[in-house]
């Protein structure tokens, strides 16, 4: 069978009726990617890591696994138009499935520090794009006021529909594994996709389809780390803008996927963000965006601390593909040089001449 | 049956054997979207278009399709290291398959033109990436030099593993859709995928999972149009630079695939492949880097020209994502504006101020 996307093949576990518009650009289905290389580097050999990689969604995000069905809803609800708040990923799909739908995206961005490939992706697909001199949570608070006072539909992730479509990625774990893991680690901004797969995990279980639950570890940004300090932080920073968020819509939920699983929310550095960036990219071939390697970064935290001291497997969410930033990925150390395009010029800039 | 990637799922159609290792980052197994506002658009009923969007593979592009079994086939013959010229997304799949399988990737561009994303992936799986002072074809000339003298593997396309591992993107066509389409739709520049879509669809034929084939319709850019215009093009340019190459590697089986299926190849130029990029954005929520456009350019010069006159299935092949180069995009026409966070001014900067 063909892949026709998540309102299709979830369609008894989503809050969809016959008049819901069958909204879809075959999102969902990505892979879940064994390491090999990277366990191996760490040292641990208790560690089995699977990546979930949603970068591989139609926009390159997660985000997408909700947005089909807040748009889907939207529709349905008879909205000519869609209205979020984003740090990129967010309005990047919210106007890619408003333009398959048909209706208008209007997008508030922060100013600076938005990821110049999301950025390009909210404008092609004809959004109306405002960035504000404010950061994320002034944007979301406009965003909130407008749709109450103007018949839009809000889609950021206080859309319940956001919450309702990505739980579909815990799902498709289960579906691969054939039960939860031990841990499911994912970095945690404003906390929706952390409430999404706990309530995914959850439903499976009672369903079923899974013996266990897994214990879920969430990884905030060292100075965007608001639910591990327990207050909001006003000028969220970090070079992992996806999760630069002072204060967190699911703020509470998110506790509660920590406290129910018994797992745990912890924070990991700028520096610890992008070594583990560059050290999946080089080991495993996954490009990722740097919020994404958060969840890297947790697992090497842990690791050395000695968490994993029996055999366990974890299931890692990559919310966003790596061509989503690429301006961080060529201030790494990289190897580029450049030469003439004679043989011994070129041979000699390979180190390949004797 | 979670998807393992195309060396497990088409095993039996790929040569490999159990020396063979399994390098896999799940590449394949990508959406085929049915396009509907697009045919609206177009105003022509007869057409039923449907994507091949293969910038969902790992990479963001068709090359990982061919480049899992290059690098595979090279590890298994002992190769420490491998080697290729690229327009940009060759490099970041050669790139990123080299890392998962331990191997060193050497890699040769060309200078200026090439998508930043596209070059952000290679230096980040850690390539050694050396852009040379000369085009495409200059490139591909010395890393076939090099790989003659040097124990390193090319993996250009005319690595006959690369066109192998390429055709099962017609298998999973003719899978979806039950059958091949009427025609299938694909943009034209080094001239391997054509080639590897003509086989793929040719060998499903034989095996009698399709009753008929397709025919193979090619665009190339005008700017960059050898096969079109019968001769090399010394100084090859476009805007779609995946497809800038003056001297195809894959040129008499690009003639053999349109001669054998009854098809055509043909040129849209850099105006046209921009339209067809950005209406496809904005109309079906689908978003490709512009090569990928000519595909739509050809389609809609094609139904322009009164070409598809009966109800007729397309699918047609999206190579690469269009997050591989972001700079295109916020080149077109763009609604992108800047306002203070006060609501007045947001209201006004989105044009909801009565």
């Amino acid at each position: 069978m063909s892949w026709k996307g998540l309102i299709y093949h979830y369609e008894d576990c989503l809050p969809v009726n016959q008049r819901t518009p069958r909204i879809s650009l075959c999102e969902g289905n990505t892979p879940l990617i064994p390491c090999h290389n990277l366990v191996r580097a760490l040292g641990n050999e208790n560690l089995d890591i699977h990546l979930k990689f949603e970068g591989l969604n139609p926009t390159g995000s997660f985000k997408d696994r909700g947005m089909f069905l807040a748009v889907a809803k939207a529709a349905e609800e008879g909205a000519k138009a869609i209205i979020c708040a984003s740090t990129g990923n967010t309005s990047a799909s919210a106007a890619a499935y408003a333009a398959r739908a048909g209706i208008k995206a209007y997008v508030l961005i922060p100013d600076g520090k938005i990821a110049f490939g999301k950025l390009s992706q909210a404008v092609m697909h004809g959004a109306k794009v405002i960035q504000i001199d404010g950061n994320f949570d002034d944007a979301l608070n406009l965003v909130r006021d407008i749709s109450d006072k103007f018949p839009i539909a809000l889609v950021n992730s206080v859309n319940p529909y956001r919450i309702e479509g990505q739980k579909t990625a815990a799902f498709e774990i289960i579906d691969a594994l054939g039960d939860a893991p031990d841990y499911h680690v994912i970095p945690v901004g404003n906390a929706g996709n952390i409430t999404a797969y706990w309530k995914g995990y959850k439903e499976y279980h009672q369903q079923g389809k899974a013996t266990r639950l897994p214990k879920m570890l969430g990884f905030q940004a060292e100075g965007s780390a608001p639910i591990v300090r327990g207050a909001p932080v006003k000028e969220p920073e970090t070079v992992a803008t996806a999760i630069r968020i002072g204060n967190p819509a699911s703020w509470k939920q998110a506790e509660a996927a920590r406290d129910e699983s018994g797992g745990l929310i912890d924070m990991v550095t700028d520096d610890e963000i992008l070594q583990a960036y560059t050290l999946l990219a080089r080991t495993e071939g996954v490009f990722c965006e740097p919020a994404s390697a958060a969840t890297i970064a947790g697992i090497i935290k842990l690791n050395n601390k000695g968490f994993f001291t029996d055999p366990c497997r974890l299931s890692c969410t990559l919310t966003g593909h790596g061509l989503k930033d690429p301006d961080t990925a060529m201030k790494q150390e990289i190897d580029l040089t450049k030469s003439t395009s004679s043989m011994s010029d070129v041979l000699r800039a390979l180190g390949l001449n004797s």
